[in-house]
């Protein structure tokens, strides 16, 4: 399946923090940091761990720019 | 002004795109594009050009996660 | 490539209308009516049409409740 | 009141997760499962309870498309 | 229908713009001026115009905090 | 740095509810309530008191109306 998210940024799982509802998740994207907040059970279904092979997912609409 | 947001990529923009209300911002970020789309007035006020040094801002909330 | 978003409705397209930056998707999604707005190209490169199969992926932290 | 968001779709709440901050509502829309995650307040201050009528409201800006 | 987003500041438009798939909308909320991006369809259906007292609804995770 | 989010409504904290992943920031925005949901660690970085002057910041695109 192909998602309309303009951004797939391709990066590295450094660190997963597992909470009730929600995980935080740390990623190397080319050497920024970028943290994602998906849900606990997100997290868990893909069996995220550090080292792992993954991609930021970013709707277009949600993302600002800072000059 | 600091803001919460956990992600500032440091990029270039490429090419702004203005419609009516929104528009479109793509950058380079670390050799991978990311897009935006912004409000047409505040990519105006931002002044916002092809060459430009900026950042990507994106709320933690609003990252998903591929695998 | 799995997406954490925890919300992959099924529905099929019923209309595409596109603008200079942002096009509107309406989906019928098991009798009710589903509308995304996603960005012109991105339309244009899954190239939607009326009668498409598709899915409406929304993060779960963007749905709210109404009761 | 109401509201601007294009979508709202009716279905029946099955599981509420309550976590400290955030609280993770699960309902079923037309046989299709759509998740929520909403402040622990709100799901106290609507008391959300297996069974419910209710309605999913997202704003058509994030809605994605998987094709 | 009560919606579960926390956020409803009460204000008055105070300026539309319509677009082809967007609309932009201008508000003072207590003196201040919060704009949102709604779709053309829903500003038209919501007949929104200047004076108008309305409600700008936010859900809390989409509020950052700049310091 | 300038932020592209249209929105930055003057306030000051009320309440700050630490969660593991997620923290809940209440504020008083001209006598009217704005809740925030960040991330625990960005509520901790911007050492978020009761008392403290900040600004709401909203993308316009998340901003509903409600009439």
């Amino acid at each position: 399946m192909e998602v309309s998210a303009r951004n797939k940024l391709k990066g590295t799982v450094k660190k997963v923090l597992l909470g009730q509802v929600a995980a935080e998740v740390v990623m190397d994207v080319g050497g920024q940091e970028v943290v994602a907040v998906i849900t606990r059970q997100s997290a868990q279904e893909l069996n995220l761990k550090e080292g792992d092979s993954v991609y930021a997912v970013i709707k277009a609409t949600d993302v600002m720019i800072g000059k």
